[in-house]
């Protein structure tokens, strides 16, 4: 578990740049809590604008919480863009699986923009893997082992898949984790896994594109959160805690704290 | 007053759906107030999105404090949606009375979205009540008093209204309540008004569409501030505190802590 | 250094409208720091609401963070209106430099709008400078002395420049004052710079547009980040403790905690 600690080390000395398009609920928290993590935020989503800036990210996260037909033409160009610079891209699939235009630019994103990276929570990754089998509906693959779930979802897309709920899973298609660092609070505040794509897109920036710098972002993340709970006296001031409590975590403790599981 | 627990027992059991389209300013803060009231907020503003979005919510806000042409043919559509669907729509017409084209959009809405509910401040209120009454300006019934002006509008629009200030006043055109709970720290936070919006849109997605449902949200929202103004030092910690006393409220107090009176 | 008290109390006794178009990234910070500092902010970039508020704003705040082609056309328009009303423009040009189109836009706001005060960053203001001498690119002049780079952009724009980082400078093309306040913590929140521009618009906007209502600006912001860091555990409690801190900051004690000097 030695890696944790050099990846975050690592993150907080090269300071990547991490191009957001993201959804303006939590995009705040998401350029906060990217810097937190060592990471350098930009967020922009015109299409002038981003020919430059996803050329010379170190990551680009695509995140489709509060899409619309121009942002989503914008996810498709820096996909683009990324791809033309060799700049990993990291795909949040907010709500798939609750709208069909959701689950239409889902698919059309993973089809044609082939991230790098899927994070997203276990019902919208359940969704993903329903589709990519040829059911539509979450329902087919819900009571599914979700590690199973995504180790096929991850081998047939060639990316790295993370789902995220009260226990996480960590694929590159070839070995599956389990991952139970984090707390319930988390599930009371609004964007914390927006926020926790926003700190794998720093540690995919800083460490590359492996299944262990994902492993190392979700974990160092829920260890802040567990931090950060334990202070805390409602959702509000955990909020603020876990900004606190990522950018104090010290990397050396890290392996100490985590709670991974091959499986 | 026993209703007062009963329905915020009923938002926390329920978690009712709330489908915000609302400003980019406060959603943040509408997304986190709305998960501390008990409810589970969606913010979606793509035509695309809203059709199944707005069809199978709870409850759907509307707030139009940073309307443009685009959102507000969403918010028009929003409200169809949700009407053929017998999802209740609240108003929060922001900033009426302060331009033309606000004024403007918010008369259409109320005309042809007829919304279930409409609540703003003082001025804003006031500024509707010149409108329906034929007289447009604040200045005309600026002095009216504030509880006759919102029980003929509610009676004439046919819906609920509730009008925020020092004092909150929610009327259905039938009897109007004086609300007297709250602390002058509200107003130096941007947003409360939109959350307050979002708790209401809870509070209604769970408990139907009563003016008991709007009394009880803006009581609990007030009682709330009351509890996280007597611990902070200045905005930012009230702001902080208002997510967690809100989150922490037992409804079993509620009764006791309210200042609710039949005018 | 009277000035410093006088002007801070003239900002809460007169509570200047401060429109914004700003960026959906550190919106909600920046109409909250703008109500600490004493303001009233409003945000709204759509075409049709501009025509009257930034008419009758005491002062207008354009900031590129976000920028997107409608919200450009917004910023032009709103530029425009408020040259038509005598009503100050304050421009953030957000990350000049980085981009081929915010480089454009820069350039376009700088020469069409004629802003009255200019807020950027050592590296954007770098990059002004490098334009406006003919000069295309940040390494012509980055190693050039600051205080004589925006000494020499404010004279040749007629116009008051402000020039952030550890140490900051403002000229109005004639003096150039260094100001020593601040706290390295500020770098690690998103947007304290954009919080400092609606901070210098609640300023100009009650005490006009003079190097003094800038100076006071930063010079509070900044004192309030010194409080903010002595009690803060992180960047999290950091933001919370800043709005505290200036909201609370007393006008007679500026004097005394200021480090402006003459150059």
């Amino acid at each position: 578990m030695d890696y944790l600690t050099e990846m975050m080390d690592c993150v907080r000395s090269k300071h990547p740049l991490v191009h957001h398009i993201t959804n303006y609920v939590t995009v705040n928290d998401c350029a906060n809590i990217c810097i937190c993590s060592g990471g350098s935020p930009v967020m922009t989503d015109e299409m002038k604008d981003i020919i430059d800036m996803s050329s010379f990210a170190n990551a680009v996260v695509l995140n489709m919480g509060t899409l619309n037909v121009r942002t989503v033409e914008s996810m498709m160009y820096a996909g683009k863009i990324a791809k033309d610079n060799n700049v990993p891209v990291i795909f949040d699939p907010v709500g798939a699986g609750a709208t069909r235009y959701r689950n239409d630019v889902a698919e059309m994103i993973i089809k044609k923009v082939k991230p790098e990276v899927i994070k997203g929570n276990s019902g919208e990754i359940s969704f993903l893997a329903g589709i990519q089998g040829g059911v539509r509906g979450v329902d087919a693959v819900g009571k599914s082992d979700v590690g199973e779930l995504i180790s096929s979802l991850a081998e047939k897309l060639g990316c790295i898949v993370a789902s995220t709920g009260e226990v996480d899973y960590v694929s590159d298609g070839k070995e599956v984790y389990e991952l139970k660092n984090g707390d319930p609070m988390q599930g009371n505040v609004s964007g914390t896994g927006c926020m926790l794509s926003s700190v794998i897109g720093s540690y995919v920036g800083a460490n590359g594109v492996k299944k262990e710098s994902v492993i190392s972002a979700i974990t160092a993340f829920n260890v802040a959160a567990e931090h950060a709970a334990k202070d805390c006296k409602g959702p509000g001031s955990f909020k603020v805690g876990l900004f606190d409590s990522l950018f104090n975590l010290r990397s050396e403790d890290l392996p100490k704290e985590a709670k991974i599981r091959r499986l």
